[in-house]
Formats: C-alpha cells, structure tokens, sequence
C-alpha cells in the first residue's frame, strides 16, 4: 500500500533504483509509520490534513527558493491568515493533535506563530481575570500577539534586561522605557510588522525600588491603522540567515504607559498602594521559556533531521559515482562505507530523538499539571531536563543536517535540494531560546548539586540517582557481538557520565573560590552535561525498543538503529570512554567492528526507513529527494522556473557587450 | 600607528571595551601584519589597493545583504568589468600580487572569475599554438571562458563524465553531445548567463575507440548578440545556499562541432587520420584541478576563517552578559572559558593554516615549473597535498566559521553581522573541486602506497619517509608545560599518524579480495589521511614558529598559538591518542590543563591578533565586527535601511487587516 497519493509524478516513472530498495525492506513501513504517529488512525488523521492542506493552491509553496525577503512574509501572512478560515471550515481543534499535524505539513513557513507564544504565557503567567479578558480577543485575532523577550544587549541572560516599568501610583500605570539603545527589544517574532499587542518583559520598579523581571501586556499598534502607538517605535531586524517570513522584530518604548492590570500576575501582584505581592517561586516566569524549549523540539530540530535524512538517503540510492571494484557497473553512492558512516548515525539520531521527544512531552504534561496545582518541586529538573535534552538536541540535528547536506556533494548546495533551507533554519535552534553552552551549563549545575546530594544521603530526583550509585568497573565485553547487548554499551556510557560529574565536583571542590574553580571548569563541565543527556538518550532508546510490538520486523529492525546510536557515540568519543579504562583499545578495536558491520545491515533498510518519516513531496521541497528518485529532471525542470533564467539578463547590455566589444572605455 | 585610514566612523567613537583590549597588546602588531603580508612594503602595496578600490563606489557592496540573484549577479558582473578598467587606469599588473590583493579585498564578490581557470587551462594544456591563438582573446576579454567539466550526474569521478566527442576524419571535426540528461554539464562558473566560450571535458571517440575524457574549447555564445550557438542549449542552474552572485550554468550540447585544433593538445593530440598520439602522464589532464585546489585555499577557506574570527572576537569583548562572579559588572562574554575554547582555538587554526598554504605555495610553484619541464615525478606526491589539504583546510576552517557564527549568538544569525554569508559561502570549499571524502582517500591510497614502499627499501617523497621511520614508544612528559615542547606533542601527533597508517595497511594486506578490503576500511582511511596532514600542519607551524622573527614579541605569541593549534587536536581526539598507549590518561589531565591554561593567556591578546589580519570595516561588512566596536549602534542603524522598513507592508492590507477587523469571511 502506498502511504500517501499526494506525490508528484513525473514521465518517467519510479526510479528503479529506488524501487529495488523498496522491495527489499525487512519491515513494514506502514506499520512503523503508524507506530511512530502513536497508532494507524493518528496516520490517518495526519494524512487527512496533510490531504486537505496541500491540495488547497493557498499554502502552495512552490516558489519558495525563487521569494524574497518581503515576499516571504507576505506568502508566511497569506498562511497564517487563510489557515485560520481552513480551520474554520474544515472544524479542526486549536488545541487539539491537529496544530501539530499542520505545523509539521507547513514546515513552520507561516506568520502568526508568537501569538501562540502571547497565549500561553498569558494563560500560565495570568490572572484568571487576565485569561477571561484577553484571550477571547486572542483567540478571535481581535488582536495579534508577539513575547516581547529578547534585547539588544541581553539574551540568555534575563537578569541583565534593561527595559524598565516604572510604577505610578497616582495613574495605578506602570510607566515603560527602554533607556538606552541596549535595552531596546530585539528579535521578537511577529512584531516587525504584525503584531499589535506583546508581552513585554521590563525590570519592574515601585517606590525606586526593583523587584526584577516581570511581564507586561502591551498594545504597540493601533486598531484601527495599524500604525505604531504614541511613545513606541517598531520595526524589522532585517535580513537573516532564514527565517525570511518571520517579521522578527525591533521595539523601543518612550514613556508608554499600561494600566496596573496589564501586569501578568497568576503570581505576583502590584498592589493599588504599590505593595507588591508574590505567591510562589520567581522562576515560573522562565516556566513559558522552558516549556517552550520542549515544544520545540521535534518541529524545529527533529523533523528537519527526519526531512534531511529522506533526502540524502533517497538521493544516495539513485546517485552512482564510480566503482567499488573495476569493471563493475558505477556504485550507487549509499553503497561506500564512507557515504553510509556519514548518513546512517543521522538516521539513527533522528528515531533516538523521536523516542526522547515522547519521553520529555510526558515529563513535561505531568510537570505543567503539577505548575497548574501550585506544586513547584518540579522546576529544577525540568529546567535542568529543558535546557540540556534542547542544547543536544539541536546541536546533533544541526550537525547531521549539515553532514546530509555535504553528503549530496554539489546538488546539496543547490536550494532546490531543499537541504540548505532546512540548514539555515535549523542552525538558529542552537542559538534561540536559550544558546545552547549556557544551557548545557544550567544542566551541569544541577547534576552537581544532585551528585552532591545524593552523596550527602538526600533525595534526589529519579533521572541523577545513578551518579551515586554507579560502581565503577572493568567492561565484561569479550567479542564484538558482545557489543550489541543493550547492557554493555549503557554501562559504558553510565560509567562515562559519572566520571565527568564526579571529577569535576571534586576540582569544584577544590577550587579555593567557588566561583573561580567553577569558572575554571566550564569547559569540561559542559561536556559533562553532554554526557549526561547522551546517556539518558541511549537509555531511553534502549527501553522504547523493548517497548516496542515485536511484529512485522519494527522491534529488530529498530534494535539495529539503538545499537548502532549507542555505538556512532562511542566511536565518536573515544578519548571520553578509554579514559578511566572501563574499555580498553582492544573493546574499541571491538566498537568499532561491530558500529561498521552494523552499518551494512541498516544499509539495506536505509530506504524504507526513511519512507517511513511519511513526508509528501510537498513538504520535502526538494528535488534530489521526492519518492519517484527523478531527480536529474527534476533539476532540470526547477532551474528554468528560476528568475535567473526567466527575468532576462540586464547585465549582458550593461556591462558584458561593451566589454566584449571594446567599447567599455566609451561609456 | 592606526593600521588603516578606511575605517566607519559613528559619534560614539571607540567602544571602550575595544579601546582596552588594544593596549593590552603583548606584541606589536604593525609588525606582525607585515610579516604575515610577507614584509612591510607587501603590506603598503596591498593597503595602496584596498585604498584605491574601497574608495570607488563602483565596488561598493553595501547593499548586499538586501538583494536578490539577479541584483547580485548583476552587481558581481559591473564589478568584474569595471575592474578591468581600474586595473588598466591604475597600472595593476594581472599576474602580479596584486590580483590577490584585489581579491581578498573584493571578497570574491565578482564575476568572471572562471576566466581565469579557462585561461589558466590553455596555458596548462595547450600547444603553443593554441596558447598563441586563445591567451590574447582571453587577455583582452574579446571572448569570456569558463570550464565545464562537472556533469549533472558526475562531479568527482572524472572517468564517469557522460558528455561525447566523436572525431569526424571527413570534415576534420569533433562532434560535441550531452547524450542523456545526466550528461548536461552542471555548476560551470560564469557558464550559466556571462560566458561566450568554455573548455568542455569529454570522452574522445576515434573511429570507435574511447580515449577517455579530454578538454576541448567551445564557443557557446554569439559574439555579436551573446545568443546560444546552434545546438547550444544554456542556462543558470538557479538558486543556491551562497555564491548568488555567480551564474553557475548548465549546458546541453546537440552535434555540435569544433574544429580538430580545439582539442587542448600540448600533451596528447588526435591527428588528422585520426591517429592519436600521447605525449607524457594523462594525469596531467587534471592538473588544472589539483592546482585550483591550492589557489583557493586562501581566498575562500582561511581569509573567511579569519574574517569570521575578527567579528567574533572583536563582538565578543564588547558583549557582556551575566556575571563571573555575584556583584561584579557583567563580565565580557571572551572571559567565558567556554567562550575561549570556541573562539581561540580557531583563531590557532588560522594563523596555522596561514603557514601552511605559504608551504603548498611553494611546493606548488616548484611543481609546476617541473611540469612546464614535462618532469611529472612529482605530481603523485602534489595530487595526494592538494587532495589532503585541500579537504582538512576546508573542513576546519568551515566549522571554525560555523563556531564563531554560532558563538556570537543571535545577532551572529543576522546577516548584517556578515557571519551566515562567510558561513554559506565557505561550506561550499568542502563539496567543490573535489568532495573532501573522495579526496581523502586519494591522499590516504598515496600514503599506504607510499608506506609499503618505504617498508619494501623503496625512495619516497620526504613528506612521508616519517612513516617508516618513527620508532613507538612512551611519552616521557611528567608535567603539564611539558606539553608546552613541540618535541613532546609533535611526538604524539608523528606516533598517532603513523599508527592509522600502518594498522590499516595491515587491516588491507589481510583482506582476500584487496578491493573489499578496502572498501570496509575507508572510514578509517579517511581518518588517517587526516592524520597525516593534520600532523604535517603541526610540524609546518613549528618550524615556521622558529623561523619569525624574535622581535617584537611576535615569535613569543605564535609560539603560544602554536601550541594552542597542537593541544587542541589532542584534546578533540583524545581517543586516537590515548589508543595505543603513547599516551595515558594521566597525560591527558595535564594536556587538559595546558590547554586550558593556554586559553586565558591568548585571550588577552585576541583582539591584537585578530587587528593583525588587518580587515578593512568594508571588507568584513559586518554590524558586530567593525574596528570601533559600536556593534549595537551599527545593527540598528542598518537594519533601517532593509526594504522590510522600506517597502511598505502590503500583508497588512491584504490579510492582517481583514483577519483583525474579522471580514476575512468577505474576501
């Protein structure tokens, strides 16, 4: 059964070469598609929209690599817009699985999205009289909403942010400014040229005294013209590596005034005298930050690894280039060890993180449950699980979009791939919501208070207890299929992330000052947070398999992909795991033949393992990786739709004639 | 003394965070600007022409951010032009050093440089009547070359090139055809909407016989009107990730014929009957190549690396966020040991490949003058450099970029900090003129070969006599500065080299089949051919260390760099070092601490060496890496200029209007 009708077809039919790949899958990829979408009728509801969405001429994207920046915006706008009529009329939920469905089939390429941000921070940061009064007219688009978070001069760092409110106590407003140019608010998406209405963060001041960071409901533009409102400037960031649709924006504030009310306040409160009151801990104003850190993950780093792997893996079956041995017909390309050692581990990163992304969304749903009830224990692991899993999650997907794109050599670099887009966007993930070395670091300083504590006989939370419970040991490894068992390689892994979280608590100890020794240490403390996270990835991977329906090839074929994540790991780190001698360079002789042999096995399965990701050719937009594998037409036929070769060439009477014939020194 | 005039200014002045990391210079550098130049009149002469050419608002580029293709097509092509002119009005010569001024200082923003390589191939492989006939056209730019040898489904692999040249004995002519679409020539620079001829590389037919693939001069454009030649079909191939500027084409050809003294024939010809004669190796077909490999290396892989470099590093001691220790000022972020160890060590790696492309320089220029003497001894041994530094160079230098883009967080991913263009641009180095992985395993075949021959008593080129030479052994280091002596880490990096070497030789002698055995060990091919050429960097920046000058406290700094550049590698590969037991894991601690160590003491001299690559503010065209440091002032100001502020926002009309007003339903 084909997955999906909505595929592009081309005279020339299905690739063979792709065809041959097909027959020879050792699973059912339609079962593991649904496995993946969490059952056969959540693919089919995906599928429904995907149907409804693309086969809609609104939210084609079929010039996409041609726009520039103000046409993107305008076509991101146009989606964003005729998205909610779609919505509408087809009676889809807001809430509900859908949005995810259509986020993923829009690839992101679409306006509007900070107004979801606006809502959520209004409904876990506001008042219930807040919630009544604003979002309805959210929820309307009566008004257009954008987080006003990011300045100039501070980003990671909230304690730093500049932008004030002032207190009046004789208006009951608080009076904003951004006091110098540092403090101007920078980056916010939708408020370029969108939004009439943020939340705006401002170190709040009553009676000249400061109580820190709080958040603020802001009208910026009239309702009437949309033109900016008395005291406010607003306008573009300008030109950025991606995200051309997104009106990422800048806003400087003279003396604007907001009544008491517009102050997010579920809990903490100005009152009319200016008593200011707090009921529960200041970190809950991070709490949108870090829960939109998780929510993040699969459409920003995970998919576009998903979409970067379909990509190269269907574009190295159909590509031949040389020979394996002389007299042989031209090799197809995912036949070289050295092509297979770049583009499986990605294969095998992106279904590691789908089982890690499933396991961070039900920590977090309990976690915000929890938050709702007024119960912080929480915070400080899933801040630490927030900021570490987004640090590695987007540093691994960035880095193995980056090995796809360079593992289709020349037509990689082509936009009509599709894979530098995927590269520009998904490099920012790294960077926004918390730039990932200050993140890894946050983890670091929360597995050494646990490691601390738990040597000190408290309680610690679940995922650390291992740090104080781990005996150290030789690897009992003898062959290299002994590498293959899931208890081996954990160990070794488990036995890795201890060491780096004990020896540097002991340097941290050391240290005379703290905050020198831990200054001092940084470098390394981030790694061990790294390790941290490595492990608890493989671990998690290791128990989703056994979790797994063992029918129909999906359990062993995905056991592979688990040995060789673990492996891929190990034989990238090796220094981390020879270190204190749990493996020797004879275990590594070991690795290293097991992680090769494993990948001629998923060799076989590359294929069918990417056709199970479902995506369309619409979604992929890429001409080296649409299902038939045509992709030298495909090519071909794209470059002429190409403004270069439709606009005409100025240049040639301008500049080339007169060059060529002399008369260069006339004009 | 100010080392240039051409500097922005803006009211502000100099950033006093700038200001003092300048006076905290431990050398001078003034001097160590001329003695990367090469000597200081190398350094006035240069300054004369980025003076001359800045100053010309022909070559201004401050739109760039801001344009499409076709703007900057068009903009690269009046560049190229107008460059002709100046280079006449000034009397530059067009061989001498000045070309590469003119180009580092024009960024490679330019049209019409594939010229050069279509000139550079006649002089290579034509007679010396065909050089006689074809230089002086190209010299006076009454034809425009290019060189199409990539097809769309053949790159690297030469042999596999698709595209036919059939000699015709009745009329004395070759006939031209891409006879599939894979056959179309793909990529060709200047080739898609500027050049009127090309050298095309095909397979020879003689009276059935194929003769392999040779290169032939074809005219694709009229010279009177630039319209396709009959049977010429050409155009751009479209959007790519960078290089927008250059009309990259494709090219199909139906029987289209060329005379029989357009095959290039200094070393091989087809004679009248169609005989073919063959003077010397057929390798040297790809001399072209393996020269334009090395000539690139500093344009378009180290200049970018220092560029990126100056902005991050210059960004980095003006930012300041968050606090080293409770109570102080915000510290800048280069105090951050994490900030350290993501900047300096490319910094190291710059400054080491600086020495090592004057060393390729220099083998090359004495290669290639063996060759102009038909001695081609040498070209085994110039192949396997070209091919090994062409890819290690690229690679690092293309991460460092993407490490300081990202170390400069969001306002890295700007383009107004000029970092995602050098980004986009430079990845390209590791996929063009040969895919890295493909050419590793060309240097690593060169070094097994070369290893066996050693064993076997054989003369080899001195580069790799060390392989059978070097006794293993322990490391005597007892303390951290012991690693501070290049005997100790050059040691280390010789033993770790020779070792992938010679156990993979093993690995392939005891295979059954030596073309499987091969093919199962091209991972670890490739990793030892980065082996080799990351060692033979090391050993070239020690020697090159020795011989500076002792003045000035230039070889003191370099000193430092290079043992920063040598301890960065072991402590990125621990593992390869660790494997054998050279060294242990004790060592390793003290590696760690030197290294660490050594980041505090170079961060108090980066921003002087970065100063020292002597970047015009035009050059670096970045809002965060200019020479006054007023990076949020100069963000502001020029995100104004962007058409996102300038153009209007028709999207308000069209849709956010009817969304908020709610009559979208009217639309």
């Amino acid at each position: 059964m084909a997955p999906l009708g909505s595929r592009d077809a081309l005279p020339g039919g299905m690739n063979p070469d792709l065809a041959s790949e097909r027959l020879a899958a050792s699973f059912s990829v339609e079962l593991l598609t649904a496995s993946l979408d969490g059952g056969a009728e959540r693919t089919r509801g995906r599928r429904a929209i995907v149907e409804a969405i693309e086969s809609d001429p609104v939210f084609s994207q079929e010039n996409q690599y041609f726009q520039s920046q103000n046409e993107k915006y305008e076509a991101a706008v146009r989606r964003a817009v005729y998205l909610q009529k779609k919505i509408r009329a087809m009676g889809w939920t807001q809430n509900g699985p859908e949005v995810q469905d259509i986020c993923r089939c829009l690839s992101g390429d679409i306006a509007l999205v900070l107004h979801r941000v606006f809502m959520r921070s209004i409904s876990v940061l506001g008042s219930d009289k807040q919630i009544a009064k604003w979002i309805p007219l959210a929820t309307d688009y009566q008004i257009i909403g954008s987080y006003a978070q990011t300045e100039l001069g501070h980003g990671t760092y909230l304690q730093g942010l500049e932008t004030t409110a002032v207190f009046d106590t004789a208006t009951q407003e608080f009076i904003l400014n951004t006091p110098k140019i540092s403090a101007m608010k920078w980056w916010p998406g939708d408020m370029g040229r969108s939004a009439t209405h943020t939340v705006v963060f401002a170190q709040l001041y009553v009676h000249g005294k400061c109580y820190g960071v709080h958040p603020f409901i802001l009208q910026i533009r009239s309702l009437e013209d949309h033109s900016p409102r008395p005291g406010v400037t607003v306008g573009d960031i300008g030109p950025k590596m991606d995200f051309q649709h997104a009106d990422n924006g800048f806003l400087l504030l003279q003396n604007v005034r907001v009544p008491r009310e517009n102050m997010l306040s579920k809990f903490c409160e100005v009152q009319p005298d200016g008593t200011y009151v707090r009921w529960g801990s200041q970190k809950i104003n991070y709490f949108t930050m870090t829960s939109v850190r998780i929510s993040i993950l699969s459409d920003e780093a995970i998919v576009p690894l998903m979409k970067a792997c379909t990509i190269a893996i269907r574009y190295s079956a159909v590509r031949r280039q040389s020979k394996l041995k002389p007299g042989e017909q031209e090799a197809k390309i995912l036949d070289y060890q050295t092509q297979q050692q770049k583009l499986l581990p990605q294969l095998a990163t992106a279904y590691a993180f789908h089982f890690i992304n499933t396991y961070l969304h039900e920590l977090f749903n309990k976690g915000y449950q929890d938050i709702q009830a007024k119960n912080f224990d929480s915070l400080p692991e899933l801040h630490a699980f927030s900021s570490g899993f987004k640090a590695l999650i987007t540093q691994h997907c960035t880095s193995g979009v980056e090995i796809c794109l360079r593992a289709c050599g020349g037509h990689g670099y082509s936009l009509l791939s599709g894979l530098p887009s995927l590269y520009t966007r998904i490099i920012a993930s790294c960077i926004y919501e918390g730039e990932n070395t200050v993140l890894l670091l946050q983890t670091a300083r929360f597995l050494i208070k646990c490691f601390m504590a738990a040597s000190a006989g408290q309680r610690v939370p679940p995922s650390v207890t291992y740090l104080s419970s781990v005996k150290s040991g030789k690897c009992p490894a003898k062959d290299k299929s002994d590498f293959l068992r899931p208890e081996i390689y954990l160990k070794a892994y488990e036995q890795m992330a201890v060491r780096s979280v004990t020896k540097l608590q002991h340097l941290i100890q050391s240290g005379v000052d703290k905050h020198d020794a831990w200054n001092q240490c940084t470098v390394q403390l981030e790694k061990a947070a790294k390790a941290h996270c490595h492990y608890i990835t493989v671990k998690n991977f290791v128990e989703a398999v056994e979790n797994l329906d063992n029918k129909a090839g999906i359990q062993k074929i995905m056991k592979h992909l688990c040995d060789l994540f673990a492996l891929h790991g190990i034989f990238s780190n090796v220094g981390d795991f020879l270190y204190d001698g749990h493996l020797t360079a004879a275990h590594m002789d070991l690795v290293t033949a097991s992680y090769l042999d494993l990948l001629a096995v998923i060799r076989k399965d590359a294929v069918p393992l990417v056709d199970a990701f479902d995506f369309t050719d619409k979604s992929l937009s890429s001409a080296l990786g649409s299902y038939d594998g045509q992709v030298y037409q495909r090519l071909y036929e794209w470059a002429q739709k190409s403004p270069t070769n439709q606009q005409g060439n100025p240049a040639y009477d301008k500049y080339l004639k007169p060059l060529l014939q002399n008369t260069l020194s006339k004009l």
